[in-house]
């Protein structure tokens, strides 16, 4: 399994940076390939500076070997090896009115100390994070989602839709990081759907990510956008910057288990503001989507 | 001693903020008053858009109650009531030339369920934060910090300056925020100093903030700087984040004990940068910066 699901995201991660770069026209991506000291590494493709791409990145990693104590601690075993990969991605518009899109695809397995799988599951999703609020592209964002969920259990949406609102919550602000999508972790086989099954969800999912981001980055790159429109973006951006670095357990695993740190980061933006006490006016774009953020709703 | 330190620290912050309004000569100071639900709050002063200062805060409040269950683990004790205030600083100026700063000092009590006083400390220090380096500049925060230390014993410069870049330094990226100061915490009554001994000792470091800080930033405030210089300092400052963020004591606690939002973050600069990968030229004038924050050394 961890194979066929390694295959998987390299190919994916090929699709997916070269649809990427066909549509930006301006900037490629540069690859970076990393060694983990303990086990493993990755390859990290990052963009900047796109003619419709800011920054974004599109990476791949497999790590392996004895799970850090800190880990240990996290999934309450005992000294125990470990398989992990999976592929992250977060694309930053430079239009505000476009939004940051946010993907992760992984499989987890341990082992006892024959070498056995003690365990193994899947995990990840996709969400979305505008600056704007434009309610079609949120229905369409979510109808591809469900799509997406609906082949494998009429519950999954709503299940992991949910998980997505909980899960990127800027708890110490009282909102939601986006308006959601997908968050599903410990994926396991169970009487309904073995491993195999998990794997075909996952990767459906993964594999109607294109569909449901590019659409909407291509409605909105082209879109009027004045200065006050590119602060309040890069104002959210720091709300992002304050998830990813505060709560987010992907960093945080990224950080605990020594993997490469610009390749971890890549997920923040490239020009952030704080400004004390900004609160949009009330009635106002801005004030919409602040809204929104602090009342998850549903989306179909 | 509650009292006495609050009383302090009170007179402290109108000191300060009033030197900095009138070397700013453009910016003042707003003040907002804010309440903790569970007992206390805090005044926190913020200037913005000055003609040096371009972000900066000097906030003090005072917090009690119930200790929060994650502030008991932390500390290892049951369910105790608690008391702490201080006073927190954190000053961005405009020009790369002059470097970041922030102070702190602060005063804990942790009460038997009678009231009686379990355990009292003080804790803090102040740190300093260039994004190009002047040696002398250095030397002279260093030589204010040790000033304080002396009078009350000989080895706490050293201690406290070692403990500080101990303290202040980014695990992840393998480097100190900036070039360090004082660090203290835990600074209980023992042998040779009593409480009332702890409560000179740290508001005479308090007493020498302005005197350690104001001249640094009247030599650079004018300095010449090109677009270079300024992107350096934003993607910097990304690094002053990620401190704050991932492992400040500070910042945690105060999300922790549900204090201000807009008040703990203030700490975070109004502009920042992250690229991929971003690296100075050897030899470079950033390049001798990240020299020092890699080994951290003395300067006195």
């Amino acid at each position: 399994m961890k194979d066929q699901f390694y295959s998987y995201i390299l190919a994916l991660q090929n699709r997916i940076t070269q649809a990427i770069e066909d549509f930006d026209g301006k900037a490629k991506f540069e690859q970076d390939i990393w060694k983990r000291k303990e086990g493993g590494g990755g390859q990290s493709r990052i963009i900047e500076n796109g003619a419709v791409i800011e920054k974004g990145g599109v990476n791949i990693s497999a790590v392996y070997g004895a799970l850090p104590k800190s880990m240990q601690t996290y999934f309450k075993v005992g000294e125990v090896d470990f398989f992990a990969c999976g592929l992250s991605l977060v694309i930053h518009p430079k239009n505000p009115m476009a939004p940051t899109v946010h993907a992760n695809y992984r499989y987890f397995e341990m082992y006892d100390d024959k070498g056995i799988i003690l365990d193994q599951w899947f995990g990840g999703g996709q969400d979305l994070t505008p600056y704007y609020l434009f309610e079609e592209d949120v229905v369409h964002f979510h109808q591809q989602c469900k799509k997406a969920c609906d082949k494998y259990h009429p519950d999954f949406y709503k299940e992991f839709k949910d998980n997505c609102d909980k899960y990127f919550y800027n708890k110490h602000r009282n909102e939601s990081r986006g308006v959601g999508g997908l968050f599903f972790d410990y994926l396991k086989a169970d009487k309904k759907l073995n491993i195999q099954d998990r794997f075909d969800f996952v990767t459906d999912v993964g594999n109607v990510f294109l569909d449901s981001y590019m659409p909407i980055l291509n409605k909105r790159k082209d879109q009027f956008y004045n200065k006050i429109n590119r602060n309040w973006q890069e104002i959210r951006r720091g709300r992002y910057v304050e998830f990813n670095l505060i709560h987010d357990k992907g960093t945080l695993f990224g950080l605990k288990t020594n993997g490469r740190i610009e390749s971890i980061l890549m997920s923040l933006p490239p020009y952030v503001q704080w400004h004390y006490n900004h609160e949009p006016a009330k009635g106002s774009e801005e004030f919409k989507l602040i809204t929104i953020l602090k009342n998850p709703r549903e989306w179909i």
